[in-house]
């Protein structure tokens, strides 16, 4: 190849790190992390790589390698920081783009330098950002969801007025609803948001209505913006279902400045495997904090999915690990829980998590105030 | 519930259905299925769904559930047209949103009745769209890629002029091309579309340039509109990090008017286990064709990813299957293909196939536009 078509962009030396799990022995591992060097750059054969800046630099590179006790292998890749372009996008595509296809490859840990995170502004509220806005300096944070679809709007309504009297701090619309005839979105933000302010003057307190935002690409900004003028509190988005960056514009717009909830559908095949994927702490913590969420929604420990605890304390580290200057933000469990965990869920994650009870909270008895405020008890007396 | 609150929204009875294929035993599998019908929908147990019209019609439905003989079973689960709104986002979401947290559910097949498919317009072009846009009537089409990372703009159009004189049809980006400062988009595409274009002058031949747009959410339509301005004769992107709906805005915009290539980055593994996930012939043959795509990008058996030939010959199916009034798509073989291989695909694929060899026809000898005459040769020979 002609190397006077190699770029000469100048290139600043940093590079950032993703560790990758990797099936196998020493060997077969060995030679998978090898082509993950190829893979996720170059993309051509070994022998056709330009010398110079392309291999030196452009190429990843096994910084590490070890073999794990449980039959598998880490390495650690390094790939510069301009291959990712300022992107999120791109920087997903680096990380596991063409290996997604490949078995035996499971994205452990990222350690991103300050150069790759820059242009990524995380989080507008974060942990402290989220207590201030609700008003709620150390307690853990109560949420709920609106739910079973098939409900009208006010029907949704008369459930949302319900939980703000009962004390709940997020109400969130169930992550099945989006802008069906049986309850359409903008009939349900005016009522469900209306239902919570109206609970707020009549109880002194602070909850807020967080609807669902995921949505086609196209309507997904203009429905946050309907939101946002109709009293909505927060945004909710699946970003499995809308792409992570989508994530990212919401929580970047300043006309909207609303704290962001992620919510892990359609994500799940991901962490199912140990042996392939991405872990939880990378997929549930590190991306969605990277994508400006300021809460984390996934499925607990104990309830009705099967993430175990430590997956879960996993989780937890990727909200609050060092990221530069992105924030930390908060867990948010849910999935099959109930008033009956709440002491355990306490022992688990302490004070800096949102704790989420949808179905839960319906099944305990007629009264849901009652109910909602049974729930906002346990914490009150754990905490006291 | 008060009964008052559940929607009196007028409901069509018409439902798809998902095959899903269920790991364990029948008992077990038989559990899956019904929890798949709660999950789905109403989110709540069993014993707090409203009767009416939320238990009769909203709630999935097993329409039929049988033993498989390799030990998993499959169910075939059906759910109301309603609940999708309209909304690609939300299909996705009904047909595999919380499940994917759950292990041993896979998503086989969607059938999709017309009140389903009505708002989805497809591909702009399908198979005979493209082979008109290209003035290909019946041979196989001819697909490459730019490559490496790290070449600049003027490195990548002078490889691209060499594709085209040497009579590659599709000359894509890398789908590792984003915008980096070796070689930005926008120089890139001027540079590239405007090298396509002067070998099409000089050989009489019509190759189409289709530079990658997989970006942030907020640049998507921004990239695509300046490449159509330029001269790019189609546009790549890839659904696993944009968005599934991201590329069917791309493909249903009239003022773009371009072929759409899907590329499978990131999303690999809902494939990659039989056991959990969504078959190869949902995701890429029916899902990225009811987005839009004109073609589907995958790598083929006997590269370097590990797809058999039944795989793939599943994900021709579901380019050309009925899917109302959807048109079928090409599938596109790649993944380190070389022009030994030509032969067996053509076998395999037949002629409604877009052949992509990238590296391999690097590697093949010094001079490239030969490499290409002689790829060009190897389909003529064959369909002659």
């Amino acid at each position: 190849m002609n190397p006077d078509l190699v770029s000469s962009f100048p290139v600043s030396g940093q590079r950032f790190c993703v560790l990758y799990r990797l099936s196998g022995n020493d060997e077969e591992a060995r030679a998978k992390a090898r082509d993950i060097c190829l893979e996720q750059t170059v993309e051509i054969p070994d022998a056709l790589i330009p010398g110079g800046m392309i291999r030196d630099h452009i190429l990843g590179r096994v910084e590490r390698f070890e073999a794990g006790s449980d039959g598998g292998c880490t390495a650690e890749i390094s790939y510069p920081a301009e291959i990712v372009g300022r992107e999120l996008t791109q920087l997903l595509n680096v990380i596991f783009g063409n290996i997604s296809i490949k078995p035996g490859i499971r994205v452990e840990r990222l350690a991103l330098p300050d150069e790759v995170l820059r242009p990524f502004k995380g989080p507008r509220f974060g942990r402290q950002g989220l207590r201030e806005y609700l008003r709620v300096p150390d307690r853990p944070l109560l949420c709920t969801a609106l739910k079973p679809l098939g409900l009208s709007a006010h029907g949704l309504a008369d459930l949302a007025y319900q939980f703000a009297m009962g004390g709940i701090d997020i109400i969130k619309d169930d992550h099945g609803l989006a802008d069906q005839g049986f309850a359409d979105f903008h009939e349900r933000v005016r009522l469900c948001a209306g239902a919570v302010e109206r609970a707020n003057r009549e109880s002194g307190q602070r909850g807020i209505y967080v609807p669902n935002v995921t949505a086609p690409a196209d309507v997904i900004r203009r429905r946050a913006g309907f939101a946002k003028e109709h009293g909505a509190g927060g945004l909710l988005i699946a970003p499995g279902l809308t792409g992570l960056d989508s994530m990212r514009c919401l929580a970047e717009d300043a006309t909207l400045s609303l704290p962001i909830f992620s919510h892990p559908a359609f994500q799940g095949t991901y962490v199912v495997s140990r042996e392939h994927g991405i872990s939880h702490e990378v997929l549930f913590g590190q991306l969605p904090r990277l994508a400006g969420a300021d809460a984390t929604i996934y499925p607990s420990f104990g309830g009705r999915f099967s993430f175990t605890r430590a997956e879960c304390q996993s989780i937890v580290r990727g909200t609050q690990m060092a990221l530069g200057a992105v924030r930390a933000i908060f867990p948010c469990p849910g999935g099959g829980m109930n008033l009956e965990r709440v002491p355990e869920m306490l022992d688990v994650y302490g004070r800096d998590v949102v704790l989420l009870i949808g179905g839960g909270l319906m099944a305990q008895g007629a009264d849901l105030i009652e109910n909602c405020r049974h729930f906002r008890t346990l914490i009150a007396t754990k905490q006291g």
